[in-house]
């Protein structure tokens, strides 16, 4: 350990990207076209209090009728975003990556498989008999958490993200990126540069970067 | 958050493995092996100290006139061992992984390009015009760190390794298991069970989940 090193030096690089809306479409809004459910088209960006929209969503599914293998089926036909699996795959020569999401696991892995398997630090659903009983936090302000783990290991970390629920891991960050963020996101938060692009999104983390990429 | 839920059910796991000797070669042996300096060989299952290992280790590549870009040239020849792509690919699929590894990424990606860009936690070398001129660790006791924070996570882990560095990693996690360990590593860590092969291994993994694999 050489402990006579500038802070610039001995820091390692580590990047934490958000899923949906980054990588993959959101979720909830697929399943909404594909079901004709209209409530199921809120997400993070229309109600900030992430459990009151999950309990909401489960008891649209209940009301409904709707199983997890029925979601499922929506999710495996996404796929990935026009541009993601290729602005990953660049990503990950350039930095060590992990994905921070509110989604599940029951949900995401059809599609991680798609993306090349990138490590995902999520959320998991609580499911009997296909039915979506209920849902399991890994904990509260998760995103925000794992950076603050990833700074206990000496990481320094460049986040990027879409909405509400990405922007205390965006702070918490030494920098953070919005990434197609609706206006009321980005008039909230004009201290984070957007991108729109994934070439945008390309020339964001080079800049966030302390090395010459 | 289930705060209500017991640790079983909220806990997700997560599989944190060792690199060299796991997934690929022991790279300095195959330094040694290519250039013929036999005192390379020497690995922590030879000196539990690492800042001494590695300390001669440097005075031995500039003793002999190696660089980083002829090590590099070793390195890119080796390949991962027999079997663990698959190996890994089988991990991925049931497990979120993190690569645990006291190697450097100077030294690491171009192997890990072949694994499909698993996320390294690892080490940085100090590089000017070609020559390692020194190695910076990202912190002491990296792979113990590592575990400590992913249980902040509230994420259960299981670790596999293959020699004395590895110890205190399978120790912190909710379960180790040991890789073609030597006898040493055997005899004075009894505590954990034995994988010989990639299948044994899945084994393991599968006995030390709290999940039906």
């Amino acid at each position: 350990m050489r402990a006579d090193r500038g802070p610039r030096e001995i820091l390692m690089e580590l990047a934490c990207l958000d899923l949906e809306g980054v990588l993959i479409p959101e979720i909830w809004i697929n399943v909404a076209e594909r079901t004709g459910i209209e409530e199921l088209r809120l997400t993070t960006r229309d109600i900030p209090d992430y459990d009151q929209l999950m309990r909401g969503r489960l008891e649209l599914l209940n009301q409904h009728g709707l199983k997890l293998s029925d979601i499922q089926q929506v999710i495996a036909g996404m796929g990935a975003l026009e541009g993601a699996c290729a602005f990953l795959d660049w990503l990950r020569e350039r930095f060590q990556v992990v994905i921070l999401s509110d989604t599940y696991y029951e949900f995401a892995l059809p599609l991680m498989k798609q993306l090349g398997w990138p490590t995902l630090f999520c959320h998991r659903l609580e499911v009997v008999d296909d039915r979506v009983v209920g849902y399991v936090l890994r904990q509260p302000d998760s995103k925000r958490q794992a950076v603050q783990a990833f700074h206990q290991l000496n990481f320094r970390v460049i986040a990027a993200g879409d909405s509400y629920n990405d922007t205390t891991m965006l702070a918490e960050a030494e920098a953070g990126i919005l990434f197609r963020p609706p206006q009321n996101v980005i008039d909230e938060f004009p201290q984070f540069p957007v991108a729109r692009t994934f070439e945008e999104m390309r020339e964001a983390f080079r800049q966030a970067s302390i090395r010459s990429l």
